[in-house]
């Protein structure tokens, strides 16, 4: 084994592990032996607190019975958004963790759409942003009447913005890892009348977040990926307090009307974040998410942030002469515009490459079309971890075993 | 202990077990010590099985990462739908599991109406069903236009379809247990020139229901009450075969798009069940339910049921007596129209009635205004369960042990 990739040898990298003040959180997240994984930005390592947790909620289910709903489980929602708010810079009451994405966005398309100066129709999503984004504001179109349209990728927002009532954005694009500034963004909507909707997927977890000091009125996420709550964790939706006035999202089911239990026949929504609730939700979904919840409250959000882009950066630095010499772009931005990934481009090559790697147990992933996609969980991810990431796809690319016809099957799901 | 309840004896009812040919469902079920559950209707109880495929499923998360969604996890509301199809009298392909009731009317309710006869502009929901139906109803309304109304409580229903497109009707009362004919209303309500959404929450699990045999088109249900699916445990959504060709369900995201991981720029449904999937969905919320619904397979429904009746009309025997002399009214319907639960009104002490049962152990539950619920699940009840829960009944009133004050304390959430 070479001791150096591209000049950074394994004892400088084992010598930053010596130096990192969140090296202790890794002992705290269960991690399979013999596994680099490089795709937190898909779904999140274990923590270990995980396991007690759900399996006290099956406990509170078999002794407690319907009791549960009294204890813990009704208020999840809204108790597990106060723990989250603090990671995206939003204050107590701001935030409810339900549902999905998607979801989500549809409630805020609803919830703004009725508040909206009726002279503006339409909805403006991004082109190049996660799909379900645009793929949720046509459906709603379709119910109300409003008109969707694509913000082209690197489009002039600005130039996009007549009748638009609300636009959805991702401050950090899936693909290209690419971080969009929410404070100056948000300012620019707002000032030609528009409302936006931001979506946090890829950076709730990955960077520090100040959703109240940069202006921002709404924001969902995911708390699957850097958050670390399990596969299919709820997601969470954050409303700014001074938008929290009158109001009804459209997804009005018994959870989010102001008296749940009184029965009433009429809708009436929740004075509070509440309202955006749906109907009943699953309580062992929300029990590992709070596990996690509790650990990230120790985390300090600037070292976190740190380590992100120091990991990035190594992982490039590692590859950058192999990656020109097999032709392979790398699309990752400069540090001051760059999420938690390292993304990568090889049409040709790049599903078998990804597939190679997991054979050897370094876990990336790969987005058609041609996108390897790299990601930096810097709470349980050392940097000598990334520089073994590193040196396996060198030799992945050295030795060509990704051309192995294995590599090459697609699975229905990848 | 008195062995004799108004002429029913408790040998009587150990004879009754002797012969019941479900009696053995029992020991599959993990039941705490010293209770008395008799509110399967509102969250059914834990089969043993579901610590083991959660315990699982962690660990897949744990040990395959990312990777467990091509492992069971993508595919579970297709999957858990085919195993729930049999109960609902529907065939492979018309059931999925997925997110909850609430939504799922939104779904129907918008798939439905881009498909309705332009002059059609009502939504028409039941009055006196589970609040949510009628919420989303109107959450649905209030972003499409369309105009919504109640049918009024034993309403004449030929005499409200004038001019509406879609009725959302629950087969069981949540209140009553009234038990509606599918076939029939099916019927009058398609000869109108409408279509009907079948709340099943109350009756899924409760009695045999043949969907596809009274010509339903349209159904929604619940799988944590009867179905034993875990508390908050994901909905299911019915949609006959013959109306699954075009259409667009609104809650349009990527899990439900024609192919998921082309990352397509425009929304385009799948040709089956699966585009009523909205976003990603939570792993372990279905890992518990998969374990119900492989022992809900063993289930003889026509068994279920007639143990279902057997049980609610031995609460009833046992209680007639003591209910008149303490003016509680009984207002469960006859066998040919009830589902599988008594319900009792008393207005001035209900409430109480349920917190004094409650100490007790016997769990049943309370709805505004009066209603004291007592829901069958005939799996993991025995007849003398049903005994000895009247027997503690006709204690607490005889006793007027409701009296006493700490039983008037309302909780926030009941």
């Amino acid at each position: 084994m070479s001791l150096s990739l591209n000049g950074v040898t394994l004892a400088s990298v084992r010598e930053r592990d010596q130096q990192d003040p969140l090296a202790h959180f890794k002992q705290r997240f269960a991690l399979p032996e013999g596994v680099l994984y490089l795709d937190g930005n898909s779904l999140g390592a274990q923590p270990m607190a995980a396991k007690q947790a759900v399996t006290n909620t099956l406990d509170q289910w078999r002794d407690e019975l319907i009791k549960g709903w009294n204890q813990g489980w009704f208020d999840a929602p809204e108790r597990l958004g106060n723990l989250l708010a603090p990671i995206i810079g939003a204050r107590h009451g701001e935030v409810s963790v339900t549902d999905n994405i998607t979801l989500n966005i549809f409630k805020l398309l609803g919830y703004i759409w009725q508040q909206r100066p009726a002279e503006r129709q339409a909805v403006l999503s991004e082109g190049g942003n996660f799909p379900t984004d645009g793929y949720i504001a046509q459906g709603f179109c379709r119910v109300s009447g409003a008109e969707h349209s694509f913000l082209p990728e690197d489009g002039d927002l600005a130039a996009h913005l007549d009748g638009v009532a609300v636009v959805v954005l991702s401050q950090v694009n899936y693909r290209t890892g690419k971080l969009r500034d929410i404070a100056a963004t948000t300012k620019l909507i707002n000032d030609h009348g528009a409302e936006v909707i931001w979506d946090l997927a890829h950076s709730a977890g990955a960077l520090p977040i100040d959703l109240n000091g940069a202006g921002a009125r709404y924001a969902v996420g995911c708390t699957y990926k850097y958050l670390n709550g399990g596969p299919g964790a709820p997601a969470f939706l954050y409303v700014h307090k001074d938008v929290q006035v009158g109001g009804w999202q459209p997804l009005s089911g018994w959870h989010g009307h102001a008296s749940p239990f009184a029965f009433d026949a009429d809708y009436a929504p929740a004075g509070d974040i509440s309202r955006f609730r749906t109907g009943t939700h699953s309580a062992l979904a929300y029990t590992a998410l709070e596990a996690s919840l509790s650990l990230w409250a120790e985390v300090d959000m600037q070292a976190l942030r740190d380590k992100s882009l120091a990991m990035s950066e190594l992982f490039r630095e590692c590859l950058t002469d192999i990656l020109e010499a097999h032709g392979i772009k790398d699309m990752t931005p400069a540090t001051s515009e760059r999420g938690s990934q390292v993304s990568l481009i090889d049409s040709q090559h790049g599903y078998a490459i990804v597939q190679a790697l997991i054979a050897r147990g370094v876990i990336g992933d790969y987005r058609e079309p041609g996108l390897m996609r790299f990601g930096f969980a810097p709470l349980y991810l050392s940097f000598e971890d990334v520089w073994q990431a590193a040196h396996h796809f060198r030799a992945v690319l050295k030795s060509g075993e990704y051309q192995n016809s294995q590599f090459h099957v697609r699975s229905a799901v990848t």
